[in-house]
This record gives C-alpha cells, sequence and structure tokens, in this order.
C-alpha cells in the first residue's frame, strides 16, 4: 500500500525517488498524483519527506487536484540554461534537474528512477544530470519488482471498490456481447448474420465491444481478446477482424477494462461456443472448468502464488496436456501460468510462474486473477477462464464481480437439426 | 520519413538503435512495427540492415504481420541467465540483450535508445549492459528531436490519408456534439437540461464525446478537451466535469483522436457560444478568427514556423493582449505557441515556439496545425481555433478537415427575448 513507500525505500536504501512521465496511464504517477490531465510531470520524493510535484504551469489547475505540494517548472529558468549549455537540450534539462533536486532537499545518496516515458529523453538527461550531481547514485529496477509494484501489490478498500465497480462494468459488456450473440440470425453454413444479412465478423464484434465499453465511461488501455478457432487457441492474439463468426467455435473472450484516464483495470475471462460444442472442446471445457473450481476452493491465505499454478500443472499432466513443468515453452496445451496481480497495471505483482518469487503470496489485500486454460490451435480450440479475486484481510477470498460459467450459449432463432 | 532512418542514423553518428516496449501507445515502435497486439518487445536495427523484432513467442502471430525479420525471446535461455546472475533479474535480462545484440551484428559503437517504456528497468538494465558491452556508447536524445521524431517529421501519402481519415471521423464527432448541444431544452437562467429534465453539465458532454468517438472506431488516447467558462481561459483544463451547461459563454472543444490500437492522431479545435455571446467574448473570437485567417492566407513552403507563431504574436500585440513575445510566461493573453507537427505523437516536429530551431520550416510532407488562442482565465473567457494542415510536396497547403468558423450556435429551442 502507498503508506508502505517509505518502508520500502530504507529496505531498498533507497534516499530518494524520481518519477518522470504523465499523470495518467503511468502507475507509479498515476499512484503518487491520482491522475489528471498533467503531462510530462515530475515527483521527486525524498524519503521521509511528502512528494513535491513539478509540472508545467498552464497545467496548475489538473494538478491541484492531487493535494500535492507543487513547483511549476517555470520557477526554473529553461531559456537561460538552454543558452549556458550552448543550446544542449538535455544538458538544459540536467540543470534544471540539478536545481529540482536541490528543491526536494536531496543532494546525494541513491535515487530510484520510475514511470512509463519517452526512454531516449530521460536516458539522456540521467546521464548529464549524473555529471553535475556525482554524489548521487541513480538505480533501476526490475519492472515487475520495482518498489512501486511492491507497493502496489497489496490494495485497500477504496482501490478495491474501484477494482469491484470496474468488475460490474465488465460483466455489464459481456452480458451486452452475449445477448447481441445468441440473438443473431444463422446462415446454413452456421454463420452468423448481422442486422443487414452480412456474415458477422470477429471486427464487428470488436467495434461493439468497444463501443459498450466507451459507453460504460471506461476504457481499454490495454485492448482485448475476442478470438475464435485457431485464433482462440494462440493465447495472446487479440482475434482476427476478418474471421466470420460461427457455431460450435470456441470464442475466448479476455476483457480488461480500466478507469477513464489511465486508473485500476479489472480482468475476466469467459470461453463459449455458440449454439453447440463439439466433443473434443467439451471435454477440454469440462478440464478446464474443473480445475478452475479446485483452486477457487483451495486458495488459502499467504499459501505462495505459485504453488496453485504448479497444481494446476500437475492436474493437466494428469489429463495428459503439455505444460510449463513437463515441457520447456510449450506451445499447446497449458501454455501460460496461473495468473498475476491486477491494479493500476494490468500485470502485476503477484506472479505465479514456477520462477516467481516465494514472496509472492495471497497476502492480506493482494488482487489477483486466477486464469486456467488449454490451448490447441492447429485444432481451432481455444478455452480460458479467469475472475479477479480479493484477499480479503481477514483472508476471505472474494471474487469481485459474478458471472456465469456456460460454455454453450444457446441461440435464441437456431436449433440443432 | 521512414526511408530517412539510415541517413538520419549517419548524420547523428549512431551505429545501430535500440526500441523498447509495446507495439502500440509507442510511437517509435509503432513506426517501424505497424503496431498490434504485442508486448514488451525489442527492436534492434544496425545501420544499413533491416530492424530484427524480438517478442515474446506467444505474440508471434501478432508481431509476423510486421512483416520484419523476428526473433522469439525463448531464444534466449533467460532462465539460465537468472540462475547464472543469483537472481539478479536485470543483470540476467542483460545477459539477453548481449546476446540479441550478437545477433542483430552490433558489438561496439555509439546505440541510440528509444521507445516510451518502463524507465526503472531499461534504466537498470542498460547500466548492466554497458558493463558487458564496454565497446558500446548507449546514446539518449530530447524527445522532441530525436531521430525517429526527424523521421517522422514528413509525412507520405499513405500516412497523410490516414491523417485525413482520423480529420472524418474528428469533424463527425464535432458535428454530433454540436447538433446534441443546440437540441437541448434550456432553464429560465440559461442553463441546458438533460433528456430527463436535469441541468446538462460538462460531464455529461464528455460521456457523449467518448462514446461518439469509441463509435467511429477511433481512441482518445491523449484525453481531449470540452470546457467552458473559466475552464475554457485554461487552455490544458480538460474541463470541470461538474460545470453545467449554459448559454452564452466560450466553450473550447479541442479534441484529437487518434487510430484505436494508438496510431495517427488528428488535431481540431472549436469554440462555441451558445444562444448568443457577449460582445467581450465576441471581440476576442473575432480577433482570433481575423489571425487564424490572416495566417492560412501566408503559410509558404518552407518557411520557417516560428515566424507565424511571431506574425500571430505581433496581431494580439497590437491588440493590447500580452504574448510570449511580450511577456515571459503570460497566464492571459496569448499563451501557447501557434502550432506545432501531429502523427504517431500529438505533439511533434516542428515545433513553432520563439525558441524553436531554424530548421523547423513548413517543408515538403509536414503535417501541422494552426490553432491561434486568446486565454482570460479571470473573466471566464477562452476562444481557440485549430486545423490540422498538410504541406503538400508540391508547396500546396491542404486542410485535411472540413468544418465551419461558426462561434454563436443559434438554439433550437431558445430565442433571445
Amino acid at each position: 500500500m502507498k503508506s508502505d513507500i517509505d518502508t520500502l525505500m530504507q529496505a531498498r536504501k533507497l534516499d530518494a525517488l524520481i518519477v518522470f512521465g504523465n499523470a495518467e496511464h503511468n502507475p507509479p504517477m498515476y499512484y503518487l498524483t491520482g491522475g489528471g490531465h498533467v503531462s510530462h510531470a515530475t515527483v521527486i520524493k525524498k524519503r521521509g519527506d511528502e512528494p513535491i510535484y513539478f509540472h508545467a504551469d498552464m497545467e496548475r489547475d489538473e494538478a491541484a487536484k492531487s493535494g500535492l505540494k507543487r513547483i511549476p517548472y517555470t520557477k526554473y529558468d529553461y531559456d537561460d540554461f538552454f543558452k549556458k549549455a550552448n543550446k544542449d537540450a538535455l544538458l538544459a534539462s540536467a540543470m534544471r534537474y540539478e536545481l529540482m533536486f536541490k528543491d526536494a532537499g536531496v543532494t546525494s545518496g541513491r535515487v530510484g528512477v520510475y514511470g512509463t516515458y519517452d526512454l531516449s529523453s530521460v536516458f539522456g538527461m540521467l546521464t548529464q544530470l549524473q555529471k553535475l550531481l556525482p554524489a548521487i547514485e541513480f538505480v533501476g529496477e526490475p519492472r515487475e519488482d520495482s518498489l512501486f509494484m511492491r507497493a502496489m501489490e497489496t490494495k485497500d478498500e477504496a482501490e478495491v471498490e474501484r477494482i469491484r465497480r470496474m468488475g460490474r462494468i465488465t460483466t455489464t459488456v459481456v452480458g451486452k456481447v452475449r445477448e447481441y450473440l445468441t440473438s443473431r440470425d444463422v446462415r446454413d453454413d452456421e454463420v452468423l448474420l448481422n442486422e443487414d444479412g452480412s456474415p458477422l465478423t470477429v471486427g464487428d464484434v470488436h467495434s461493439k465491444i468497444r463501443l459498450w465499453v466507451s459507453e460504460q465511461g471506461a476504457e481499454l488501455p490495454s485492448g482485448f481478446i475476442f478470438a475464435i478457432g485457431r485464433d482462440a487457441g494462440v493465447p495472446h492474439s487479440a482475434g482476427n477482424p476478418s474471421d466470420l463468426m460461427r457455431l460450435g467455435q470456441t470464442i475466448v473472450f479476455d476483457i480488461y477494462p480500466a478507469e477513464a484516464g489511465g486508473g485500476y483495470y479489472y480482468d475476466f475471462t469467459r470461453t463459449w461456443s455458440l449454439g453447440y460444442a463439439t466433443p473434443e472442446a467439451q471435454e477440454l471445457y469440462d478440464q478446464v472448468f474443473e480445475i478452475f473450481n479446485k483452486l477457487t476452493d483451495n486458495f488459502d491465505l499467504n499459501a505462495p502464488f505459485k504453488e496453485y499454478h504448479r497444481m494446476t500443472c500437475e492436474y493437466y499432466e494428469s489429463k495428459g496436456h503439455k505444460t510449463p513443468l513437463n515441457t520447456k515453452t510449450p506451445v499447446e496445451g497449458y501454455v501460460h501460468s496461473l495468473g498475476h496481480g491486477v491494479g493500476l497495471n494490468i500485470h502485476e505483482r503477484p506472479f505465479s510462474g514456477l520462477t516467481s518469487g516465494d514472496d509472492e503470496r495471497l497476502a492480506p489485500g493482494v488482487v489477483i486473477t486466477s486464469e486456467p486454460g488449454l490451448y490447441y490451435p492447429e485444432k481451432g480450440i481455444g478455452v480460458r477462464i479467469e475472475d479477479t479475486l480479493w484477499v480479503c484481510p481477514d483472508g476471505q477470498i472474494e471474487r469481485l464481480a459474478e458471472y456465469p460459467y456456460d460454455f454453450v450459449l444457446p441461440m435464441k432463432k437456431w436449433k440443432r437439426s
């Protein structure tokens, strides 16, 4: 949680941290400032002190909403630095940052560097700044284990309520897609039809999904997956827009909207087969659903997340599938890990892969996905079921949105002959 | 243009370049790969060679759409590096990048670093990689003048056609907003009403705008501005959602959608006053419109962009306003520069500020905005008019979308008494 930041800085021997970039679509900056329409900002925080928010003067009103101590960039005379630096923009920028660090009371020690932003300018500026501030050591951290990823790993009730709200939005949209698909007319060759009688494509459904998410006031900053047939069997394929929507093929619908402005995410997957399912797909679905339920019944407070991934591998192996436990990077069978944390990042700690840390646990306050799947792209089959869960402070596991697990969706205007 | 990259590398003494990050919402990566659902990718390009696209194996189908030479990360045994590196994730990652550079034929020289991505992990990895590859010097560049910003500065006909298409989408949405606003019922106190009789807020209009942009299959990755009254007078205020929509107040509507997936932008602004305008607002509008038209008539092939900004300042000064020419960072009057390039970035070269380069010119192929404005936040007035223009190879200036310049919009159900 945010209140852990100073403790984490201490543990990582960081005397200060600096965050670069926009307030939105930039998790560390959003976490500290609360988002808003503020671009190219900087936050510097000395350990034990409140963060200082540096921003363009034009964006003062938006920046003020953060409630943080603020300093507009205009306090520092960039044009003067630019002249002194002989028009070397990176050096001029470094001269400004030198004063900003002084204003934040930071002149030496280890400084962690964070944010999602233009690498070129920050790398170039830091190279210059290092010469101006030789007593500071700038430090990077692995993306998935950074100080912010650690702080964000556990959520308070206010954060969870925002994720819950995104869950309601997600399941509302999923319900609309289901209603839309099952109401279609169907051609003799089992292709679904649009209102105008043309074949319904995956691209048509993608447009509807975008529209309905937007109607709910949410965003899809990391895209979404709605894929059928072979594409459903490739876990990260978004779906081929020109594919036709057909009965009896597996559809993987993995949707992860976020609050408008790049806030909290929800992550959710269902697999459907319209009208009927092939026996082979049904068997795979039954296996995925069995382990999905078994996991739900077995999640324990403070257990290592990867133990559940291992349990999933072992279950699938008993059914004859390849998994990361028996095969190096399998391309069919069970080809990914069980789940991940969700918050301001769609993928964050705790992770569940076999090599993830022993400290990536179902600790009180984490929000995770559980998403076992099976993939046979050459057979045109993919199956995944996913919910987002909160490990409550009391150890209960709360599913943050409810939605049915039907695989075969009956078509309103079609019956199997 | 993309074909300029090798020449630019030569001029900047860069032997290779490396781009980090997702394929979408990441201009340099999008420029090289064409976008798609590919995350945490890397492109390395040796000068004179084709780029090599490194990506997760799971995203092979999406990555293949780029047509580039590809290598999946699984070629390199990360788990083995992680062991060898004693579980130091940054070092293990650097060991993988060392091999990737070797596969790209790059073992020495100056290497430019690009992309919008997690700063912490890249900075940390490069710090380690520098030790493994001491013959390479990693180089950052100023964001607004990077090699990619230079290459992207001029557009070919295919890129312009995509921007033109976004212009049609933009003006379609603006037309819907105009129709919606002018059709409202109006209360005695000049507040507009929703269908259900409740007061129409700026937030209600924001929702409609998001919905209509989505309906057109476009995105708003950098947000948009729809602001009334005092907020219209603060150029970067997005608009206060709880403000009520009223007659006779200036509304600044600045909308800059992009192609879905983080492609090309369009940038457009109109200022409206519903029902009637105050004489003071009308006078300011007339001044902005006069200089807007004067600029349109005067744009010349290869002229420095900043000369038109200076022309705008001089015009406004003759009318008694503060400008960047007579006031350091004014907060009322004319408070920004005239315009900027538009492409995969909402703001890119050429820039028009007084300190922008002599080489930031209306060169054949640039796409720019022209957006003079006047702002008096304390008076609750802001005015800006903006179109996006292409400097065609033959020197003609093409306005990339047509839309009327009416200031006062008559209300269908209200007449001034």
